[in-house]
């Protein structure tokens, strides 16, 4: 089992960088952001929060865990949904703050509560449409 | 131009997931974060936080602005090294507080500060693995 309360720190920054030594780098208020790729196509499903023990679940068992700061609690995704999300791998960025997670949902293959495949389903027009209405994705 | 001071709040849950005004959800430090994939292959290039002013400057210009937390400033990215980001897409979740950039990374085509196209060059063994050391990818 992963001990949440061992995740290591490193301060020398070739070695966190360079370094084959997990240690994930938790914000002040002790989350790190976790975003979730579609493994088959690639398309960003959801971005949220993993504390320690929501981590350390994911290590252990593969299955996506995150910590809901509206909740105030640790959440195994897909618990009341069944579209859970298998862990295909975990990669974690440069300076380790920041996770990339590409997975399967389970279930009905919607990541997001609204039923929608991904939560990023409107546009925000830019450049010469700034300032337009959101656009709905077609997916 | 879009002024940085005039985002909308929605506090209608309706509205903020299902309508078409933009109004996005900065967190306690007036930060949002943003994921920037590549348009072409769809990897996870980056993430990073915006504030309003660097959201704005994005959404007007089509080049990705970010506020560093560490240097406390405004960036463009690439303004120094040349890999600048071309925005593609701008997608904005379901509750609005991340977005997700689609976009071309100019120059010499790496993303992150180490020279390598991604920041997520590290992956976190897990399941039977879990506790190994990290894994360099491939690319």
């Amino acid at each position: 089992m992963t001990d949440a309360k061992k995740f290591p720190t490193i301060n020398d920054k070739t070695a966190l960088e360079e370094g084959d030594t997990f240690a994930p780098s938790f914000d002040a208020h002790g989350l790190l952001p976790a975003i979730v790729t579609a493994a088959e196509t690639g398309e960003v499903l959801m971005f949220a929060y993993m504390n320690k023990e929501a981590l350390a679940r994911t290590i252990d068992t593969g299955q996506a865990h995150f910590w809901s700061r509206s909740r105030g609690k640790l959440w195994r995704k897909g618990e009341t949904s069944g579209n859970t999300l298998r862990v295909i791998e975990i990669c974690t960025d440069c300076d380790q703050d920041a996770l990339w997670l590409k997975a399967e949902v389970a279930g009905a293959g919607g990541c997001c509560h609204t039923g929608r495949v991904s939560c990023f389903y409107r546009s925000v027009p830019f450049g010469e449409y700034a300032g337009k209405r959101l656009m709905m994705e077609a997916t």
